[in-house]
């Protein structure tokens, strides 16, 4: 409604006021960092109480399915998630709606439009950093969260630093370690800093992708010293069993589709939920190939000779750990690795990389079930590099092709 | 700011009616049924152009990887989502964000704070109708897509006339069909009611659905006459391999998690695209074992005896349909059938119902692939029924308790 000049200037300032109100509280909602104003309150204990108004009824439910032994738990774990994009995003919003008690993000990319055929993020929120949009639409979700954003890359030397002590220190409890890291980003130089992060720091963490070509992607569980680290071997893909003749890698713009991606967070959080509150069977690593609907799964042992010094330290202190515990405890533990380790699923696809490669290649080739495949092989020797420290493998590709790959994995 | 004393009537006139414009603008990005004033234009044509600027961009690039040849062809669809909850509303935004010609939203419910717990609503449109609420975030995260939305029950008598009618008619040229109804209820009659209505139009539908305990979920593909339709037999569940003893299914309180709902969400719209894009396999059903991470699938006939006689009806025209092809078409089509049927991975499950159970019952009893089982089983033979048409069946389950089960499937 218009001021019409009639009005007193008593009358006009109180509609000043009025107004200046309502567009605070309009603004709250929305505003980068703002409080809840359009949300929630925040809720100090976690009630399995059956209302419509209480936000964790349905969770507090599992409790009384038998699924979770103690759900409240959720609260005291803190959980970094690198990489707001299309998988990270749903990742943390999968976790806020839990009822997780810290999220720390990382990122360093804006939000575009091009962003808008995945989960999460909204065409008015293009310009803004992807941490602090994700912040502000979480914290509105569920201020029961705490959030620790930060928009750099981690790769950068000053930045890796510091990633490292969040990951040290930025617990729930301030100087405790995060209780998990989850990689969730879209390139192999990232993915090789979260793992060389983790190894040095002991840290259990979680890795994430998806296919250039939007239909595949896995997650994968990587405790140093216990299973395989990103360093121990080649990166896993899952076989997609295209013709080759249909696929057409060259250009700069790899597809996505909210679907997979959708698909690859939800495997990963259940996987966060079950490791954190300990219920069902965590996987080591869980593929999607989604032209065919089949999710082949396997575990890894790490690789002695791995290049990463810290995680050849750690599988030495696993060993420790095993050998130190009573003998009943270590035939458990075996038995549940064989368990994983056995399970193939029959599923006859045929490997993007032939017997023979994988044979030629050296490094350790593991004993990978049918559906999963490596994402390059690597040199058979050392000897085999060129003068200058370049190498080749034995595929066929140049080593340009293979960096390609490798970066826009 | 405060508005002090000292202003005049006239700058108190101005500030006035620049906060009204301010406040107008913030409101337009949130208010229901608004304009997409936050969002983005509206895109005449699909484009294939890499730049950040695009909404497109990375789904078009599906056609360069060799995935899907003609992706525009995607704007040419309606699908109807029937149940706009856990998995229906993530369902809804994924079709959005991938650029669907027409979405047709039904769902009688509103948004709760205890929804909280799954993707896609505020807390701030706690109180609004869910297909309100859905319409106002999904038209603001794509302008291009049409929307037609149903704040009531289907299952009532008129609300089912008007429903057929909304199928058969609402198409994205008018009065053509939908292309494709989803499935997204939770209970058993409104499952029933959608099945009847598309055996009746002979529509292509899929149904989804996520266990009471949150564990579990599947997706199904029903073609009416082709593969079997919600009457013909006991709806098939993904076996949980949880043990009894701590299943408690006492209480009104059913578990949700947004990791199961997300994970049959992105699922269910995967098939669908496969489906309605002509890529990749479209799974009959399959199912998720949360606990497990595995995804048993299977395919299934329908049932020459089924109740629903629209559904007996569509099987004799789909056998016509069959006997007039080519010879050499017949063929593949049966092989397409038993490499469906063929499915079965092998992985070692118990079934929830015996053996012994299953044999009892009469109707057709699937042969099921390990790691799905039925949701009840049917009693043996007509002539089994009581007096007054009541029906018992033999797993020593009371008739009120296998209500009781169906109407909280």
């Amino acid at each position: 409604m218009a001021s019409s000049s009639a009005e007193t200037a008593e009358q006009l300032r109180r509609r000043v006021q009025e107004l200046e109100q309502e567009l605070a509280q309009e603004r709250s909602r929305q505003a980068p960092g703002g409080s809840a104003g359009g949300g929630r309150a925040r809720v100090d204990k976690m009630s399995p109480e059956v209302v419509d108004s209480n936000p964790y009824s349905r969770l507090m439910a599992l409790k009384r399915m038998g699924i979770v032994k103690d759900y409240e738990k959720i609260r005291t774990f803190a959980v970094a998630v690198i990489g707001v994009g299309g998988v990270g995003s749903v990742t943390a919003e999968m976790l806020t709606r839990c009822g997780i008690g810290k999220l720390l993000l990382f990122d360093y990319d804006k939000v575009e439009l091009a962003n808008m055929n995945r989960l999460f993020f909204q065409p008015h929120q293009a310009g803004l950093s992807k941490v602090q949009a994700a912040e502000h639409t979480l914290r509105n979700i569920n201020p029961d969260v705490h959030f620790e954003v930060y928009n750099y890359n981690i790769t950068t030397v000053d930045n890796f630093q510091h990633f490292m002590d969040r990951i040290s220190n930025g617990g729930l409890e301030s100087g405790k370690p995060v209780d998990l890291v989850l990689s969730c980003v879209d390139n192999f130089e990232a993915r090789m800093a979260i793992n060389t992060a983790c190894n040095e720091l002991g840290q259990t963490w979680m890795e994430s992708g998806v296919s250039e070509n939007a239909v595949s992607g896995h997650i994968q569980l990587i405790i140093p010293g216990e299973s395989a680290c990103f360093a121990c071997a080649p990166p896993l893909v899952v076989a997609e069993n295209i013709d080759e003749k249909t696929l057409k890698r060259e250009g700069v713009c790899a597809a996505s589709l909210p679907t997979t991606m959708g698909v690859v967070a939800g495997i990963l959080v259940q996987n966060v939920l079950k490791f954190l509150l300990n219920f069902g069977t965590v996987s080591f690593y869980l593929g999607y190939n989604a032209m065919q609907d089949f999710f082949p799964t396997m575990s890894m042992k790490p690789n002695p000779q791995c290049e990463d010094r810290n995680c050849r330290k750690q599988q030495e202190e696993y060993k420790k750990k095993i050998a130190a515990l009573p003998k009943q405890e270590v035939v458990e533990q075996e038995e549940e690795e064989i368990l994983h380790e056995d399970n193939d699923w029959g599923i006859e696809l045929v490997s993007e990389i032939s017997e023979e490669e994988l044979k030629d290649a050296s490094g350790p080739v593991p004993d990978l079930p049918e559906g999963i495949t490596v994402a390059y092989t690597v040199p058979r020797k050392a000897e085999d590099a060129l003068p200058g420290g370049e190498s080749v493998e034995d595929s066929g590709e140049s080593l340009e092709e293979l960096m390609a790959k490798m970066k826009n994995m």
